[in-house]
């Protein structure tokens, strides 16, 4: 069901600025009493479509694994946003405090700073949206393949609240690049696959990398886009080790 | 005056391979017994127009620093081509086989190979003309720049025996790119260059990188492109760093 739809349900004051989850998980210590994550999003976010109380994954019930039998789910956001085995939410006045929201969890300088170089936490910002991305899910990293044949490589992209707009595969660290087959998303904030062949000039050691734009025009980079003292937002480019044989 | 000028007046066979020099430096121990480096250039290179024996630098005598009073100049190769101190040169009917030219001095593997792994010697080759690079010669690197001020940055680029046919600049690690100006080279082998002005669009820290593309559509890459046992051929792109405030 969609969040926006039980918070309706229930009534939210005018004043309200936040929501956060409470779940049933234990803390990683395996201590008990020790509190637990609680993150959340603005009530913004909260009141789109796409947030939902997930009850069901691919027709069933959410695997306990998967933080089952309800899940917080906020799309495009860092993970830690959708609670898992959620058993309470508060709708807040202010930014959400629970555990994990402040200090540097989940956190970026809010202006960018040089690598190495230490800030106070007041000067971290929350993350929202993710950037751009992508991953080759097929073949597995370290194969080997022969010269004369085609390599047909496929995967995953996405880019937070944005969609992507078009992608790019390099088998020579970025030098060149040819347009990969981009399918578009079932549906805002779904991922999008891709698809490429590629045929290599000749043996010895090489890389796939795959490299997503997003419908602001905005690119994967090669590297991490900005140091960070969690090293969050490193949306460089997957890479893919290929031994051709020849 | 042109090498191939002084050959030719010299008379070369037809079996002649490789031009070697020998130089009047010293061994980097300072043991007046030991070799010193002895390398060159295949004849075709030799041959080539570009390729100078010289005797001035801007109009005056080659200072001794600069490798005065003869330098061999082979424009587009690695500088150890070209030798320093010239009191003698060598026309062979084979690979020059002088120091430094064997083993792993100024070769990398034949054949890409994984990071870190082992290949034998025969398996390298001799680096020829070198990848397109580029670098910012203005500002230096580690400066401060008020966010209300474009920022004018200059540099030069080239591409071994190739021309640079464009010139990008990154102000966000290489997730967008502007167009720089980029001038024509003097003549073939010369480097090419390059201005552009860029704005920023927050404080904090920020890097300018910029990025060369051949006229062969090879681009800089953002990273080595291909690990070497020597670490030869990183064309990188170069980053300037750059502390706005605001």
């Amino acid at each position: 069901m969609r969040l926006g739809d039980v918070l309706r349900h229930c009534g939210i004051e005018d004043n309200a600025v936040y929501v956060g989850y409470y779940g049933r998980d234990l803390h990683l210590s395996g201590d008990p009493d020790k509190v637990v994550i609680s993150r959340g999003v603005p009530v913004e976010k909260a009141l789109q479509p796409e947030t939902l109380l997930a009850v069901r994954l691919n027709g069933e019930p959410i695997p306990l694994l998967h933080g089952g039998p309800l899940c917080l789910v906020c799309g495009g956001w860092p993970a830690s946003a959708s609670g898992k085995w959620v058993h309470g939410l508060t709708v807040r006045d202010r930014i959400h405090d629970g555990t994990k929201m402040g200090g540097r969890s989940y956190r970026v300088p809010c202006e960018p700073i040089a690598p190495g170089s230490d800030i106070g936490d007041e000067q971290m910002c929350i993350i929202e949206s993710m950037p751009v991305k992508s991953l080759i899910t097929f073949p597995r990293s370290g194969l080997r393949q022969p010269l004369a044949e085609a390599l047909t490589i496929r995967g995953h992209a996405w880019a937070g609240e944005r969609a992507v707009s078009s992608m790019h595969v390099s088998i020579d660290f970025g030098q060149t690049w040819q347009t990969a087959r981009l399918d578009k998303p079932l549906n805002r904030l779904a991922w999008q696959r891709f698809h490429a062949s590629v045929t290599f000039p000749r043996s010895g050691y090489h890389e796939v990398w795959s490299r997503a734009v997003d419908d602001h025009g905005i690119s994967q980079p090669m590297v991490l886009p900005g140091w960070n003292p969690k090293g969050y937002l490193n949306n460089a480019c997957h890479r893919l080790a290929v031994q051709v044989t020849g």
